[in-house]
């Protein structure tokens, strides 16, 4: 799929199909992910793929609007590693970056994916650290539910000139 | 290009030629950006497009690692809107996802580009703020470098399966 069609295409889905999804497909998200630019090049990001099906159970627990997960093969756990940041608070746009090129890399490879927030609300980032049992220094900023799309969605007109300013405000 | 080489091959480029980029070629890039996914579908971002050889001599006064935009034709300040987010602290994953989508689609056009972070530094968002006049209620997130590429860069090798944890950590 051709690159600007892939950003101009992407939606959030949630709903999908039983079509399993490989270890080598996860493994092209995951390096997608991974060539995201960040900060110093410091690559301050962990992924937790998560197939156990209790464990996808027990995520709407802690996330209200995670549901979709009851029929999503996998999600992916995307998180920052406070101990490989140099400068504070760049961890969450590193990590957003990465989310977003997993996200793209989803859609060219076929598959659906939604990008459920996380950090910064208590509940969401307490519950998923104890339930995926991250260690002190990575915090969970976003949740992917990742399957084979069983909706389709147009394309959506989000263009809007009055967001873009010229040499000044 | 295809979406995965596009990810894959993008690298941050800090050498530009002095081949002008066309408004059309702006907007194609802004429209990418404004494709990506926010909380609630807030789409809290402006971008500040800077041409103005003036105000793009002035931006190293107030951002260490900008000397690069010496020679590049022009920036685009990415900004979120403190009044259009609903949950405190998603307007920076929203948008550093429409920043990631900026920079997959100046390389997709054959440009070249690159991310210097701006926020939470206070030096670079009080400065910058100034600079662009910035109101009150938006903050600068991120400042895009971007020209045609005077260098080329091989394809990085960041994958690394010590940051892949299955189903817990």
């Amino acid at each position: 799929m051709d690159a600007l069609e892939a950003i101009n295409t992407r939606r959030s889905i949630r709903k999908y199909t039983d079509q399993p999804v490989t270890d080598e497909t996860v493994a092209k998200m995951l390096n997608a992910a991974m060539m995201a630019p960040s900060a110093g090049n410091q690559q301050p990001w962990h992924f937790v793929v998560i197939r156990d099906r209790k464990i996808l159970d027990e995520i709407p627990t802690v996330h209200p609007y995670s549901s979709m997960l009851a029929s999503a093969p996998l999600a992916i756990l995307v998180c920052g590693d406070l101990k490989l940041q140099k400068n504070e608070g760049y961890w969450i746009q590193d990590c957003s970056a990465a989310t977003q090129n997993l996200l793209l890399a989803a859609h060219a490879l076929g598959l659906g994916a939604v990008w459920l927030g996380v950090f910064p609300l208590g509940e969401r980032v307490v519950g998923l650290t104890r339930i995926t049992e991250l260690p002190e220094h990575v915090l969970p900023l976003a949740l992917i539910a990742i399957g084979y799309p069983a909706e389709e969605k147009p394309q959506p007109e989000r263009y809007d000139i009055s967001r873009i300013h010229h040499d000044t405000w």
